[in-house]
């Protein structure tokens, strides 16, 4: 017997995963939850039946979601981490010793126990001290916090379902009150390839760019994600990503990291002209 | 009725493509070609089953084959392409006024005049006055030339079949030999992520690198290629691709790209750490 997962990346597109073993498969109050095992990407999970993450290639999603941000400001000391249910984002946050505070506000905490269950790789470092974790809405969460946080990292999933708040124009003016003056937000910002996704992209892109002073866009390879060309939104009140990051403070810091490293960093915001066009248009 | 083409990424992972109609099928004397026809990347073609060329992505592929190179060094008079029967290469150098002699060695004319009846798309320029086109095996084209080109385009299939010879060691030295002594090499280069891609990749970069004064390694997103991760080989006997490129040049040519720009030129060298491990332990 074969047992193959398979996503559609569109209508008309498909991408499956031979299982090993269908781990966990129960619901929430908010989504369907499943865990597998397979030979190619190790242990994974999906929501409602699309990919989040997985054991091979985590890395990159978690490394450029955060150092990105790190080391365009290494002073960063308060952060806020929004969905990131995987525990992912916060283990590279945990890296710093300079961080001293973590909230992360995921709406879904049985994504949260079963990713501690089968996913420890990356939810390993849920537990420590500079970690709260709170389960609720992250778009009521930040409604009413002001100047509260250097950081905001909006780890969400796709613009449907439980996700779709986060990406709403309500949520990104709160994001912008609550961060500090010369506060950063990153944000899941879905792929130019598909059609599907570069709507998304742009009507993100379109919100972000008119709430802050800096609103860029940088890039990286994720296999398992839809065309594997995937995107964050930068923005920020104060620091551009490019001239006014730290590359070589954040070199000094030694973090071993298998995706980022600055050369990276500056490359990842170099976007192919039908990208650069799309976002532009906006 | 649902008509799908399934390739397999590795023996684990699959990607399928809903097919409209399958407008070819029929075999050469080095491989199977198939054409078929499709919503989300129109027409494209499969060689051994494997995934070449579609009209979704192609530009991709042939813009940083082509212009890369052609930014490093504007000069180039007289360009060798290996391969690249479906004439998107090709098309892509016809764009240059300066460019004096495309020689095109493509070891299957069947793939030619397919490309030619059902991707006019990449296929449209193989009449121009400054193409000639030699269907010949590659590797005995290029043993006993010397100095004869500054551009030689590697635009070959995986390591396998009829493109395995593409990827020897006397194959490279004989390109070095053709090469003028500003020439510049650039090869497909495989991909990082999945294991067999990731050994031809190491197995063409310890090859090259012992040979050319410059060697190095650019990304790209290519989304129908397996893991969308997807690498092209910079060799060179003088010009640094960074530091010694036109981009000024280059941009005053007004040349419209889809994907590339002078921006991505230098970002696309910038690789995740995790590749650049993988080339330096070579």
């Amino acid at each position: 017997m074969e047992l193959w997962y398979t996503e559609e990346h569109t209508d008309n597109v498909r991408f499956s995963i031979k299982v090993k073993e269908h781990l966990y498969h129960g619901e929430s109050e908010f989504q369907k939850i499943d865990f597998f095992d397979s030979q190619e990407f190790g242990k994974f999970f999906t929501l409602d039946g699309l990919m989040m993450v997985n054991e091979k290639d985590e890395f990159v999603y978690h490394d450029m979601i955060v150092h990105v941000p790190m080391a365009t400001n290494p002073d960063i000391k308060n952060v806020l981490v929004i969905g990131g249910g995987d525990g992912g984002t916060v283990r590279e946050l945990t890296r710093y010793p300079n961080v001293e505070k973590i909230d992360m506000v995921e709406i879904d905490e049985k994504v949260v126990r079963l990713s501690e269950e089968y996913l420890p790789i990356t939810a390993s470092k849920l537990n420590d001290p500079r970690v709260s974790l709170y389960f609720e809405d992250g778009v009521a969460f930040v409604d009413g916090l002001e100047s509260a946080y250097d950081l905001i990292i909006v780890d969400s999933t796709d613009p449907i379902g439980p996700g779709e708040g986060l990406f709403s124009k309500a949520f990104y003016d709160n994001c912008y009150r609550a961060l500090t003056e010369d506060g950063i937000l990153v944000n899941q910002h879905e792929s130019p390839y598909y059609e599907r996704d570069a709507r998304e992209m742009k009507r993100a892109h379109s919100k972000i760019k008119k709430l802050f002073n800096v609103s860029k866009v940088y890039q990286f390879h994720m296999p398992t994600y839809p065309s594997g060309h995937w995107l964050f939104g930068f923005a920020s009140k104060k620091y551009d990503p490019l001239k006014d990051a730290k590359l070589d403070e954040w070199n000094k810091l030694g973090l071993k990291t298998k995706y980022y490293n600055t050369e990276i960093h500056k490359g990842s915001f170099a976007l192919p002209s039908f990208v650069r066009d799309m976002l532009e248009e906006v």
